[in-house]
């Protein structure tokens, strides 16, 4: 039941859109490549499918089509950045640019984000090193919905971590991941289909496991990775923490349970400790470490040893991080990016809000 | 069935053995730091418990007592630095030590090691900015246990990573956690009490979920954090994979398979790709960010907000990475040490080895 867009389709119509927004020519059309990335790559949680939420957000003031996106304190190898209230899908590849010259220059840059939002895939910035031959890394904080172990209230966001490592005649290694058991994509597409959930992945609200796939609805939270405390989830919390740390703390954004909801309708909590969401970024010159050839030789035997480790069944071989993604693009480009059509309905609307054709 | 010891009995002890290695006086002193910490901090598996470990390891020539621990390549914010075979426990405060100067210097410092051995806890290490006003990270690579998803084959350690950040009024945050659903050690807890593993810690040799906590005896792996791929396994199998990378692709030590066993009866890996173990270690001075005593009051915040979270019963409040090792140093430090019996057994025939007391 999806319809089936080009990539190109995609991306003029959402550069239209970020105009219409009043975004510069270079925000509109950076914005649309970092979104349509998500759907490119087959994160489609996080592509098209969320544009309509950025307008909402837009209406109601809580995202500056004009930022004034700028450094506001730095040292050799790191910086902190004022998105401005921004679209997190221009600030992050400031801010990320910030990392790789610094990097560039004293062997790798380190760069915390404030007063932000949503910035899409954390995978599209870390992979912005790569043709550097640069490791990148991004993470992001975001709404409050992971309860900690032992909590039933929610207080992390999902709080993605990546880190993109070039390699030689191998494709990149990219890792890309939520530090919760599932993100919420993942459950929103188990509602769709009406679908239970795996134990481990969300609790009801008096903190008993679930396997609702709607248990968020009604006051329930996601889990952090591990799923319980005999499961690890407390190494979870501590991934999703550090996450809250570096890209909130760390800049001056607001972080647990502070940070700004994705949805317009709920209001922005009360008393904030920072502005806006909160990012991190880093960049680190393989050649800071040892020659760049060398580097790339040793991951090209890495990456073919794990390729080749012995399966436990012949039909599902070991995957290396980066794998599932690049097929996915690579497919996509030339067959289509498949929609939903809840999805293809609320892009028309969108296109009837600004009188653009989709 | 334990037996008690004073924190001091134990370093001095470990300290004794050390300088029958051949250790210098400095490295003695400070491998009996890094090691009793284990202790101290009730990484019980970490500790005294691996001296015999130790000393088999340099019996076979593995561990150098004299090492010409240095920096082989650096820039400004990075560098790498060859143990030169020595034990970790003292190849990695000089690691760390570089990564805290370049820090000072140009507000971080990321330091990949080679050619060293296992460092004893991660945590320890990281520690060591907090004191500076830095965020101290560590990491290191293992003996291969781990399977990654879909794999029966153990290609990774259970690569530990640490984090520890400091606050100002409230003790600091520190995460130091096995990249698996459970550490090895724990594994062995069971072992002992001769009770079942959880799901998802264990597989058999044919890559079978298992209860057994002997699996690993008879070919089995332990699981990456998720435990399987429902569960997020892949994202445990990226985070082992990251650590495994920057400890030693970035420095040129073994990596994945090739990483050489803790266990001296174990051969080498024939056709090594790197020289002994693999470590990283980062640095970021706060004020590198924003003024120190800011971010140390927000630290505050974040540490006392979470520590404040609705709990899902009132008798298990959430915790804060970091607690239980730091209240459990606290006990120790004046009730003695508890060491079971064979952990006894074995310290008394290393004393008798050396002709020391114990």
């Amino acid at each position: 039941m999806d319809q089936l867009f080009s990539y190109e389709h995609l991306r003029t119509f959402t550069r239209s859109v970020f105009l219409k927004m009043g975004c510069s020519e270079v925000h509109a059309e950076l914005a649309s490549e970092v979104l349509v990335s998500a759907d490119l790559r087959g994160v489609d949680s996080h592509g098209v499918a969320r544009l309509s939420g950025y307008i909402r957000l837009w209406e109601a003031g809580r995202i500056n089509p004009k930022p004034n996106i700028r450094i506001v304190h730095e040292t050799p190898s790191t910086a902190v950045v004022d998105g401005d209230g921004g679209l997190g899908l221009v600030v992050a590849p400031f801010a990320m640019q910030v990392a790789i010259d610094k990097a560039a220059n004293v062997g790798s840059g380190w760069v915390s984000v404030k007063h932000s939002n949503h910035f899409g895939i954390a995978g599209y910035h870390a992979m912005k090193a790569l043709d550097r031959d640069m490791i990148g890394m991004a993470m992001t904080n975001a709404s409050p919905l992971v309860a900690p172990t032992f909590a039933k209230e929610r207080m992390l966001g999902t709080n993605p971590i990546a880190v993109a490592i070039p390699a030689g005649e191998q494709p990149p290694f990219v890792a890309d991941f939520a530090t919760t058991t599932a993100a919420n994509g993942k459950l929103e597409i188990l509602q769709r289909k009406e679908q239970e959930a795996p134990t481990g992945w969300v609790q009801d609200k008096a903190g008993n496991s679930s396997v609702n796939a709607n248990e968020l609805k009604s006051g329930g939270a996601l889990l952090p990775l591990g799923g319980d405390r005999d499961h690890g989830s407390h190494k979870g919390y501590c991934l999703g923490a550090i996450v809250d740390i570096f890209s909130a703390v760390l800049s001056g954004a607001n972080y647990g349970p502070w940070a700004p909801p994705f949805v317009s309708f709920l209001p922005l909590p009360p008393d904030p400790v920072g502005e806006g969401l909160g990012h991190f970024f880093g960049a680190m010159r393989v050649d800071a470490f040892r020659p760049a050839e060398e580097f790339k030789s040793h991951m090209d035997t890495w990456i073919s040893r794990f390729r080749s480790t012995t399966p436990i069944s012949e039909d599902q071989p070991v995957l290396i991080p980066g794998d599932p993604e690049r097929e996915m693009a690579a497919s996509r480009i030339h067959e289509g990016i498949p929609l939903l059509l809840p999805v293809v309905k609320d892009l028309k609307e969108v296109a009837a809000k600004f009188e653009l054709d989709f």
